[in-house]
């Protein structure tokens, strides 16, 4: 990808700006190393270390916060303010300053006594959390739930929002969507959804147990790190290793790192986990390197070093690798010879087809986690409407229990045998999270839009992608997405990129075609 | 162990305590932190990190420097000080409070200016030693060497001293020894060990090649890491990985590493190599929980997230396990047989008796890290004549490896044939320390001096080391050394346990006895 090496320690701006510049530096240093710390401790870290542990990355997130907040910055960010008028508003300095003023009166805005209850909160939360789903007694998380929703209202009160508290929570996660433009697009999804899930029901459900014989470990490693660098995953900027939760994290671009699980008798998990942790990585090492240490590849309401603009367009690239390349026709039909030689008893007896059908299977269930790629984003979309109308006050947390299930049943027409299964299933409410659910959906969304923009546009890609050459996607994506970091918004992005805003069309498209023919 | 647990934030010192307390717990996060980052690059990280890694340590450290000489901390100090005047001169939190204030007054005596010059010289004159070295080309490192003792005297006179520039520099590392006190330990050990490193020469070596079999490192590895779990080596907060250049370290007592380098051809590498930096993390993992986060586990001169005292004390402990327990013939009594176990065909027809001389094995060399147990302190005297006399002006860069090759021929009658494996052997003057060489010696002193005085106070202990029991030893160095952390200074310890300052009778006895009768 061609990398547009932006200067933003330009000189023009003088001092001030480069003072300014080695602030924010300082503050993603600081977020980096927190990074790196909670990567330790959810792969390397010996268990005695849990609770000195809690106070390091504490301790650092909070020194990212008082950096940033301080007088002194807001000094420099004024004079470098002064100094940058003449630049053209979208220049990534002038972005860098503005999101910085931006982030510094989100913060002055939360009380300290609200963040520190929340922290609080957090570390009793989880353990209850633990319980209650271990022994699914939901009454022994929901005074904890209470507490958790209740706080989340007076962070919502206080960051500020003009139609709906929950805008206010999303917004430190996917800036710009509100309840309303959700609402818009969950019923686009659902209208053009349902119809072929509900077709599908009727259809008898294609093999796949042979995807539960015995995978070794260390051959589902070697496939998959195989794949993820034929993607464009640079291994001399990141690295593989195991983990119980997978997840993506970088410590700047030049640091990336992603985790899996494996299930040695279940081979999706950790080879479909790999290449959805790629594409996180891909988005993350693609950041033009001139914004390395900088506001545009530090996440500053969330205090959180990283280079992608929104969870939900972070997700987009992690749902494009895995599924629009790596659960597709045309993936399999090169590397499935590969795939067998690694498993050849494993998979002696299954043919290609076989194969590509048993890893679309569609199939409504209880757990989001385990949920296929076409009945997904109705776990989604149920948990985003209990939450907005939880932190509305329209459901009490005592209600919530019987309205999951009520909405599983209205969606995926499924029964919620026990709360462990139903509403006690997802870690994010012990974890202080609500509003996060949304960039799930945004992702697959967002991902469906890119691809077919991106096939549409330049012939050479499709071609590639059909003799194992990623190199034209992936160069695409970087020059559309990837070196852009945080400059620009998500729609900014996407604007540019396909000409419009997050469309749902060429997802509700993408999964009818794809499905109504592997059912047909 | 008995734990002596004090408790640092005493409700009788009041708020401006706490505070401090607070305060001085962020100075170690952040340095535990940096820890981390360092053990993360040196066994984890990928090659393109390298660069925003050094950003990212160095933000740490400098934040740590700035809380802890910050006008506040200043502020906090005084007002505890004048709570605390109640308690016992050596009270843990009046320890705590007069090292932070000699530490705060040290920091502010270093001009920024000079802190500066020598960050950024170390990141040039390692790479020029690598080269010079590589090369065998003393003049490319020559000018490297000048600016770094130039820098080093400027560092000596911020510090202070009342008679010798190195004394200044030695009190980074092992506060209170000075060339005075270093000339007499060393005449000592010249005039105790000389007569037995030149009778030895005289005698026949023992065979030693079998070392140099194949001894897959999977085998090395488990048979190392279940010795230290018998000297008292608590996984649960510790591990064991693969390094370049082995070390321990720590992030607080309950996050305790050890590193090794696996030699496949050569045995006794990794093997004594693992029980050295299992001695280390013995005492890390000892030190009194109540002094987690407090200065009393932190070395806030040297900016370093630590537990033990002095590099001297903390090298006592690893030559204590490596030599004293490691090498001895009682040890080997009780283990060879499942050394035998784990490698049957490479020792098959090796005896306990000639694999106890092997690793024993007397022969002066030209390499420090190569060194025997007889010999080494030779090396590290040389260089810290060299090193105090380049401080004092007595001696230039340009006659050091004249002056080296004199010394190596004087002491161990080894004739020095290229620089590389003469005056250019060791990183430390690359990396900007000069001063620090004399604590291994130190460490081998106080090794001996305590070995003696736990053996001779408790019957018990010999005769469980007998049996392979470690935890009485174990147990009496924790109660004398390991649990007091920072509180007391290196000779305040050997005091209290021993009855005597630092003394070199017992290490002299140990060597000649024991080289003496293999020898014989």
């Amino acid at each position: 990808m061609t990398l547009m090496t932006s200067v933003l320690v330009s000189a023009n701006l003088g001092k001030n700006h480069a003072a300014f510049s080695a602030r924010m530096a300082q503050v993603n240093d600081l977020l980096s190393a927190s990074s790196l710390l909670t990567w330790d401790s959810r792969t390397m870290m010996p268990p005695g270390a849990v609770v000195c542990r809690g106070h390091q990355t504490a301790t650092l997130t909070m020194l990212a916060r008082e950096i940033l907040v301080s007088d002194e910055t807001l000094r420099l960010l004024d004079a470098s303010e002064a100094d940058a008028h003449m630049l053209a508003e979208d220049a990534p300095e002038r972005r860098a300053l503005q999101q910085t003023r931006e982030a510094i009166a989100m913060h002055r805005r939360i009380p300290a006594a609200l963040q520190k209850e929340r922290a609080e909160l957090r570390s009793t939360a989880q353990a209850a959390w633990i319980q209650a789903r271990a022994e699914d007694r939901y009454a022994l998380f929901a005074p904890y739930l209470e507490k958790t929703v209740e706080l989340a209202r007076q962070l919502a009160e206080a960051i500020g929002y003009s139609e709906h508290p929950y805008d206010a929570l999303m917004s430190l996660f996917e800036p710009g969507e509100t309840v309303a433009t959700l609402q818009l697009l969950f019923a686009e999804l659902r209208a053009g959804l349902l119809p072929v899930v509900r077709a599908i029901a009727e259809k008898p459900a294609p093999p796949s147990d042979f995807l539960r014989r015995d995978y070794p470990e260390l051959l589902q490693e070697k496939f998959a790190i195989e794949i993820a660098k034929k993607f464009g995953y640079d291994l001399t900027r990141g690295r593989l290793d195991a983990t119980v939760h997978p997840f993506e994290i970088s410590f700047t671009r030049d640091d990336v790192r992603i985790t899996t699980r494996y299930s040695r008798n279940y081979l999706p998990a950790s080879l479909f986990g790999v290449l959805h942790e790629t594409g996180h990585a891909l988005y993350e090492q693609g950041v033009d390197p001139a914004y390395t240490r900088t506001p545009l590849a530090t996440d500053l309401p969330g205090l959180y070093a990283v280079g992608g603009v929104s969870f939900g367009a972070h997700e987009s690239q992690s749902r494009l690798w895995e599924n629009h390349v790596g659960r597709s026709r045309t993936f399999w039909a090169l590397h499935y010879p590969a795939l067998r030689q690694t498993f050849p008893d494993q998979l002696s007896d299954v043919s290609e087809e076989a194969f590509y059908r048993a890893i679309n299977r569609v199939q409504p269930g209880l757990i989001r986690v385990e949920a296929d790629e076409l009945t997904y984003d109705f776990h989604v979309m149920m948990r985003t409407e209990l939450e907005s109308d939880l932190i509305a006050g329209k459901l009490s947390v005592a209600e919530l229990p019987e309205a999951w299930n009520a909405l599983m049943k209205r969606d995926l027409g499924v029964v919620v045998p026990d709360n462990r299964r139903g509403v006690l299933q997802d870690i994010h409410w012990s974890s202080g999270q609500i509003g996060t659910f949304c960039n799930y959906t945004i992702g697959n969304v967002m991902a469906a839009q890119l691809y077919a923009q991106a096939t549409q546009e330049d012939a050479v890609i499709e071609q590639a992608l059909a003799t194992g050459d990623y190199q034209p996607l992936w160069q695409w994506l970087g020059d559309r997405i990837y070196q852009h970091g945080r400059r620009f918004s998500r729609d900014e992005l996407l604007i540019k990129a396909t000409g419009r805003k997050l469309d749902s069309a060429p997802y509700i498209a993408y999964l009818s075609n794809k499905y109504t023919s592997l059912y047909a």
